[in-house]
């Protein structure tokens, strides 16, 4: 038995008890989990400190060591974290149907929990404990795979909650970490059919892509995004900057940032070099279309894999675009049906747009950053769909939920 | 260009059309595919009479070939299905939720088509046309690759509906049939990401282990059914015999029929042999556990490869045990999450079956034979998904779906 299947074992066998937990005990369980992180805060950023150490022998860049650092206030944001998803209603046994048959057949459709979610993701140790609360909330027990630079914080952290859930009703086993660091555990996990519900990966597109194209259980596609913001001729020029600089730098490492820009040719004749500035000045580096270069010169050419690439950083694409078909045409050959917006005045353009583009989140004259569990009002979220099947866009609650016919009868059989 | 990837980029070629479609023109198309079938039934029952001949002559038996067989009664059902198809409320457009944020963003989430599914099925031609009746009534584009016996047949359907779709709103190439009876363009299909955003098998247990274990796209696992009725001590004896005959040989070839009956071992006691003689009179061979033969000793033996297998077929195990919780206990490991039924009396007995089984319908005395779109009401299915993710239980068309956030502003960003 291996180590991944023998705690995926373990975490299925709570399955059946975590889907009759009641909101109060899953609740109750979640406080205590929130004031364990505080009270054994030292613990963890102790053990946070040996990973940091490695990455540092090990040439880990600045910016990899900020993601994966804990402080006494990181490890306090992760359980408000916690007590967020607390305050969340709970979704499980909620009624989404109730048929009354001419048979005297009653069948009604609850939500019940998923049963065991895998979760594979990369250095920051902060989505053990969102994935874990997000998951016991919602009744599911937990197979958690981190990446191998956050191991002592990953596991200092799930020792932390197992030992926080001892006292409560919701059984420890519930919450599973993976500790081989090797890509065998990843490939094992992928294909844990009967014992994993589903499978969710967090993380770049490089991750996405081995779930993607490994798993055998099924897959919930997450968070890869290629976004562009379209700006139409009838745009209202100051609007349009607005939105497209907090599109991209706002915080440009993450899925809902712009990565390109389309403008509409007539936009672009008057309105390009301004915006070019704009990026300039705050430190964008642009690669533009020949259109977009002819206008302002000093823009590094960009070619197709430019157009393809999810930068997640200072870092821009500017295409020049004879009008809405040809912006519909690019966005459907170069996106990730994440998030793609257009800002116009003209309010039959806005529709065809909201209609034909294909992705979670289309916009009409707002910035793409808005693509976001907690600015659609729903709060924590497990991840980003670009998927079509069960969730698309910032996935809530019921995301973790299946459902589940139950039908009472009084003898009835099939004629 | 393989002639998958060819046609399935045909068909996703006219998703953006598909999914602007209004329900008039939707339902025009249908009526038009359900007169050409009628009004082509001859040259249809000419394309079969190839397939059929060539079947007797590669020997297939006399079941595949009245599986394979169409005759002007059948394709007049199959006509009178794309009716009942047309009849049914359209998903498209459903307004699923509508949020008005403080920020003045609008935020509706609306069902779209799933886009581009592919189906993958065996013998049976008629589901031919009850796969592009269903995806095109959701607005979907839909590849079919169907068993190699019925090419002729499904190639003449194909033509029947394109034909009649020309004269529509609705892109003839919206409905495409792969020819290449290999392998190979199954295989090929099944990882078309970028291209099919769903494919759903239907047909054996064979079938579906082939797509979940090679299928890189997203899959919609159906059918397969070891379904169990467990005869609780407190049952009705004359209920519970009813209920267990119908759901074994009121249609065996079905996934919802019983493979498994399980009874406790006070009711065996008393009426173990009753039962064993009601379905040897309407020839069910039994296999029985030990302790059930030691009361019928003219049962053959049952072992786990036999509590394992989907007979769909006049055979029959039947376990005694101890209590519940061996029921329980074996339905959790040879149970394939279908359709589980619990006969009983015992009020407190019947909630932990349906709370703690975990399967897409659960029953207290009712057949399991009611797992069906149609019996729940919900008109034609797709299938019925043993997965949790999307669907669960009978689809019907809200299944071939999928749903999209449009957000409205005037000038949003986040701050």
């Amino acid at each position: 038995m291996s180590e991944v299947r023998d705690k995926a074992a373990l975490a299925k066998r709570t399955t059946s008890r975590m889907g009759s937990l009641s909101t109060a005990a899953k609740n109750a369980a979640l406080r205590s989990i929130a004031d364990a992180l505080i009270a054994r805060s030292g613990e963890i950023v102790d053990a946070n400190a040996e990973d940091l150490a490695r990455g540092r022998d090990s040439g880990m860049s600045t910016s990899l060591l900020d993601r994966l650092a804990l402080t006494p206030q990181r490890i306090e944001a992760m359980a408000l974290g916690v007590r967020e998803v607390e305050a969340l209603p709970d979704p499980v046994g909620e009624a989404l149907a109730d048929i009354e048959r001419p048979n005297g057949l009653r069948i009604r459709q609850v939500r019940v929990p998923l049963g065991l979610i895998g979760i594979i993701y990369e250095a920051r140790p902060n989505v053990t404990v969102d994935a874990a609360s997000l998951c016991l909330k919602t009744g599911n027990a937990v197979l958690l795979r981190g990446g191998s630079s956050a191991l002592s914080s990953n596991a200092k952290i799930v020792e932390v909650i197992q030992d926080a859930l001892a006292a409560t009703d919701v059984p420890p086993e519930a919450v599973q970490l993976v500790n081989d660091p090797s890509r065998g555990s990843v490939d094992e996990l992928l294909k844990l059919n009967g014992l994993l519900d589903c499978v969710i990966p967090r993380g770049g597109a490089s991750l996405i892509r081995t779930v993607v194209q490994n798993a055998t259980v099924p897959v919930i596609e997450t968070g890869a995004g290629v976004c562009h913001t379209y700006v139409d001729a009838s745009a209202e020029p100051a609007m349009a900057l607005d939105i497209a600089l907090n599109a991209k730098v706002q915080r440009p490492s993450v899925c809902n940032s712009m990565e390109t820009l389309l403008m509409h040719r007539d936009f672009a004749a008057v309105h390009l070099e301004t915006f070019a500035e704009a990026f300039r000045e705050r430190n964008v580096e642009l690669r533009g279309s020949d259109d977009a270069r002819a206008r302002v010169a000093w823009m590094k050419p960009a070619g197709d894999e430019d157009y393809a690439t999810e930068y997640n950083d200072y870092i821009l694409n500017v295409k020049v675009v004879d009008d809405l078909d040809a912006a519909l045409e690019h966005i459907d050959r170069f996106g990730t049906r994440h998030s793609e917006c257009i800002v116009t005045n003209d309010e039959a353009n806005a529709r065809r747009f909201l209609q034909e583009v294909d992705a979670a989140a289309v916009y009409h004259n707002a910035s793409t950053r808005f693509t976001d569990g907690f600015e659609f009002g729903f709060g924590a979220e497990i991840g980003i769909s670009t998927q079509k099947l069960h969730a698309r866009g910032p996935m809530g609650l019921p995301a973790l939920t299946s459902s589940k016919y139950i039908v009472v009868g009084d003898g009835q059989i099939r004629q």
